[in-house]
């Protein structure tokens, strides 16, 4: 055996290990979020510092440069990729101590229970301690891996590696001078009938299973659950679980919910696992996964052909509730500035995640406390979005996020959406009657060229060249404000109102 | 700080590690019966062998003989307890290879796939290969534990530390002796009626939790859910949960599973949990653990006076029903010589545990192939039980634990049979009003019985030590063969048979 051989057997060997240690964890978060009893949260905090402290030694071993030294020369892709994965994941463990670790996995545990807790009671000053000890600790970590880089950068690269805080600002700049005209011709108009009722949550879940089925999502490797703030638990072919929440008066905002997530959990189903153990059966980016679950959600779920088939299948779910194809696509569409991120429309969905960023970066270059935080949250959402939120619970607190200290996840939900924009008039380019299909409950077209196309390349690239491959050099601001003007121009009649 | 006090302080930090560890698995454990998607079944076999091979390596540092030699002179209750807990296990672990515990795991995982689809199918064949493996693997462990030693008390020690093979056979002997004039005398006289109906899951489950709830189970620490073999997992102070199994044509065999898995989760959740991290808030055997689920599943559960209350409440949950509290009284106790150990009254339940004893006896020694078993179950049945099972299924396949390499694990439900009537007895002399309380639905003086005599001894004592002080020497073979003539005796009107 080579060295190089040598090096990439200790190597698989090690890699492994630390994703099966990242795979328990990932079941016991689930775990947390759908079934654990409140009073297990202290020990479930144990649990997952203990994890996160083996999974840490181990990302952090020094053994891991030497081999990486030795794979250097390898041009075997697979090889490649996980040399540049692993080394960047062993520069960032390797600066953080260990102690810091485990009293970051232990101040997550507590985060969520007193985030919980403080959003059942509408009431930040109960998750404020927390919150102000997840960001302290986040401070220190990035500091740890990089004292010279912009703090947030560093917490930027756990999610999207390469994103940087400037190139953020520009796109998220021209998205939302961009949002702007469509928003005010949209808010010149009447508004399009929302959709109420009552529907009850058993038969709501039967539907919510024979749609995620219908698009491709293997339940005999995956589970749908309900959870607090729905969310997708991957690990292996065999073990890809969504979540969702049921809402008696909404029916749309859980359906939404369940399509988005089993866009995750298509990603995950859809990883080369040939190849776990060695991280490049994993996701390439947070972002890349937001464009998968964003492109189900919104670009198919939302269309027009979509909602034909659905109301079929609401109909046979909630006979004589009278929701027909064309009340469903209006009802699915319908804009409004409104004060919650999940509940948002396609259209104003990228302003709340702007409003996030935006105070994010000021926590992290502390220009505004944790105390401040309800008050600069309704302020700057009057600004960008034109409405205030009722209390905590409807405001500052609506996100998990944060309870897990995870700074910096939002701009991928926007880099999702942008992606997913792109993906969506690439794939509209290539098959001519993907409309037909989709109307017709036939979503093979579209698995296959996800699939092909992002799934199967797992992280062999990073997700910027996954998305070139895919789909060529597109401008995907411009994609997201095409698509966002032909079909809420049309809809609300203010296709003459687009920039040419 | 002593050297003593630096050796408690170490080795309770290693110790934690280890029960958070074994609380993990625990989780993902209860998962894989509960929750988990079939396909993840490979996954969850990777992730219980890293977790069993980490807790070994702790388990085998050859730092905890120094700890222990520190601690040795100690005369605090705790520490004594814990060193004597951890001496054991230290000892058994030492010996053990590490690639055996974790050989061991994967095949327990493969193990409980294999037997669910073999049960499905009715086919013993498609679990005899893992059967076969699980059983290799654990004769080459008790090999390794104790050359010197039956192999079969090697295993026992796992579940009830002191107990030998000899004891067994002697106490089992004594037991069927008993059994048989009063199943004679039952046999001769007129068969009670059996309770039939059409019994909705849901409503089961929600009567389920109110009895459950009743009894003095705290749900705001634990769960109920449904698993092809109830079972209880229970960590600290906040996670205990209960299983059980719906029936819709049987309502009692749910019931007096949850009533029995409710028993399992009092006493964890009774534990000395101030204690956690050190051995001594664990359970102090298998034996006793099941004295407890025993003692409300059977001493309380199908009492006449728990029977009235119990009908009250299934009439508020199946009104109509007509289930009055004479009719559950006698269904409840109705005595069969079935095929089934989880659906055996209490007369011929014992009769079922020596059969397995026997079979796991000669599989040890090695006078029966694993091949034959599914013949020497059916015939060993028909002389124990005078019964043949009508399939696999029915028979060898019905229960879970060899799936798991529970060897010698049997044994502990006669110990906790035996246990459960001293306690009985004891408790009889100690609350003259007893039977009105549980007439009226109050286990306060039952459970605090059970608290302060046996929970909160956590594993301070040996089991048999904690017996002795709770009910004073007793002959239990006789204390249960009392109660089942008491109560039977009367039910089927052969009291005059009675040995006096």
């Amino acid at each position: 055996m080579t060295d190089a051989e040598a090096a990439w057997q200790a190597l698989k060997q090690h890699v492994g290990e630390i994703e099966t240690l990242g795979s328990i964890g990932g079941t016991l978060g689930w775990d947390q979020q759908t079934m654990m009893p409140p009073r297990a949260s202290k020990l479930r905090g144990t649990q997952q510092a203990l994890l996160a402290r083996l999974a840490h030694e181990r990302l952090a071993d020094p053994r891991i440069a030497g081999w990486l030294d030795a794979l250097a020369a390898s041009d075997d892709p697979v090889r490649r990729a996980s040399v540049r994965n692993l080394r960047r994941k062993h520069e960032r463990a390797r600066r953080v101590p260990a102690g810091l670790v485990e009293r970051l996995a232990h101040a997550r545990a507590r985060g969520f229970a007193a985030w919980l807790a403080a959003k059942r009671a509408a009431d930040f000053a109960r998750f404020e301690a927390e919150l102000g000890e997840l960001l302290e600790l986040s401070l220190r970590r990035a500091e740890a891996i990089d004292p010279d880089r912009h703090p947030y950068e560093v917490v930027l690269e756990t999610y999207d590696p390469g994103v940087e805080v400037g190139f953020l600002r520009e796109l998220f700049g021209r998205l939302r001078e961009g949002l702007e005209p469509l928003l005010a011709a949209i808010a010149a108009r009447p508004q399009l009938p929302a959709l109420d009722g009552d529907f009850d949550p058993a038969r709501q879940a039967a539907l919510h299973r024979e749609v995620a089925a219908a698009l491709g999502y293997e339940f005999a490797g995956g589970r749908l659950d309900e959870a607090e703030h729905p969310f997708t638990s991957g690990h292996g072919p065999g073990d890809v679980r969504i979540t969702t929440h049921y809402e008696r008066r909404d029916l749309l905002s859980g359906l939404s919910g369940t399509i988005h997530e089993t866009g995750h959990g298509l990603y995950e189903q859809g990883l080369p696992h040939e190849h776990d153990g060695t991280s490049v059966s994993r996701a390439a980016s947070f972002g890349l996964h937001e464009s998968q679950s964003r492109f189900w959600e919104n670009f198919v779920g939302r269309s027009r052909a979509f909602c034909g088939w659905l109301a079929e299948r609401i109909e046979a779910h909630f006979p004589g509730a009278g929701i027909d194809a064309e009340r469903l696509y209006r009802a699915s569409n319908r804009v409004e500035r409104g004060t919650r991120r999940v509940a948002a429309d396609e259209v104003t969905y990228n302003l709340h995640v702007i409003l996030r960023f935006e105070l994010e970066l000021a926590l992290f270059e502390r220009k505004l406390a944790v105390a401040d935080l309800p008050e600069a949250w309704s302020a700057r959402q009057r600004e960008i979005l034109d409405v205030t939120p009722s209390d905590d619970a409807d405001g500052v607190l609506q996100d998990v996020h944060w309870s897990s200290a995870a700074f910096g996840y939002f701009p991928s939900y926007t880099l999702g959406n942008l992606w997913a924009a792109s993906l969506g008039r690439a794939l509209e380019g290539e098959v001519p009657d993907l409309w037909s299909q989709v109307g017709r409950g036939e979503f093979a077209a579209v698995l296959d060229f996800l699939r092909e196309r992002v799934h199967a390349k797992g992280h062999l690239l990073e997700a910027p060249e996954i998305m070139r491959e895919a789909v060529g050099e597109r401008d995907a601001v411009a994609d997201l404000l095409h698509h966002l003007w032909k079909r809420h121009g049309r809809l609300y009649g203010v296709e003459a109102d687009a920039p040419s």
